[in-house]
């Protein structure tokens, strides 16, 4: 998986029947590439999220067949107080 | 998915026959790289697209016997009216 | 897709047995990156070519069991006279 | 496969129902890019790590079901004294 | 596929169950990336070969399950007296 962070939403209204009920978030991964996931988990813009990608991201919807998604939020990673982090560390300041 | 704008057409006369219905679309992804991705959506050159690859490309088109294609468009990205997108935002101005 | 030009044949005289009759060759993608694709087209060096990757280049090959195969040329591209590309356009000069 | 360095633990509790037990590990591949992969071994920080990763990542796992998983730790590589594994130049000097 | 030249075996004693008979072995890509493939031909360090890559290395192997391999030597390169290619057609010299 790739540890990413949320930046954008993106819209086509025009697009594959196919495809579920959801969000395509841009999210950008370490490192500067950036890539657009399929969000069900109502992640928002500034979340660091946990990004499968291939495959694995149409396999996880259910049905008989797979939509044409190839990269899944698959969860939203946990802000941890840390010395070398002090972004997402000051949430838990007194 | 990736982000991408279309850059031209590609015909491709002598191929497999498994190739279905559809126009080879040459794309090119934020930082520059190029693929090619097939296209059912009737994309035209500079629009801005969402091309999923991979095995899901495939896996898109019904029937038992899935296409040897590795890039879809599935989508055709909304402008959005932005100021740092120049480019895509000057077709609402009056 | 990748948009690739044929540069040589491998030839690979021990190797494991569900390998299918065709031939290996080497192409170079666009940016200088080379890869090993599997032909049955009859490609021939020089020839600019639509490379599928990954597991639907397997799925191609009829049967039961796909064959380790993840790379495959599913097309020659058609030379199109070209201002900005001399290379591939000199074929139909008399 | 990856060789790759385990550095640090992941918690996502806000994540998709179908994640088996299991831990997320950041771990950084020769060259220094980082992935999260999937570890149910008990593997370490520090530790040096096989990762497999795409849909056979997914499919090691028993079930009807894949859960969304594209990276997954398979083994754990032995510490190795070797004479030649300083910086691998040095053993043709004379 | 990618040509690689084996530089090197991993052990990994601790390791998922389902991993099959055969070896690691360490290959290096023209450009300088490294990997670690599956081996079940013999192939020996210095030897260059053909790697194949994702699901299609797992999907090689027999019986119902797939290994969680991800890259798999599908054959060694025969190795050609090549003007270009000095490195490989002086290993005979004495």
């Amino acid at each position: 998986m790739l540890r990413a962070k949320v930046i954008g939403n993106v819209w086509a209204s025009r697009r594959l029947e196919q495809i579920p009920a959801g969000a395509f978030l841009e999210v950008e991964i370490d490192g500067g590439a950036k890539l657009i996931a399929f969000d069900v988990l109502g992640s928002g813009i500034g979340e660091t999220v946990l990004v499968a990608t291939g495959s694995v991201a149409a396999s996880w919807f259910p049905g008989p067949v797979s939509p044409p998604i190839d990269a899944l939020i698959i969860g939203s990673i946990d802000p941890v107080p840390s010395t070398t982090d002090t972004n997402t560390a000051t949430s838990r300041k007194k």
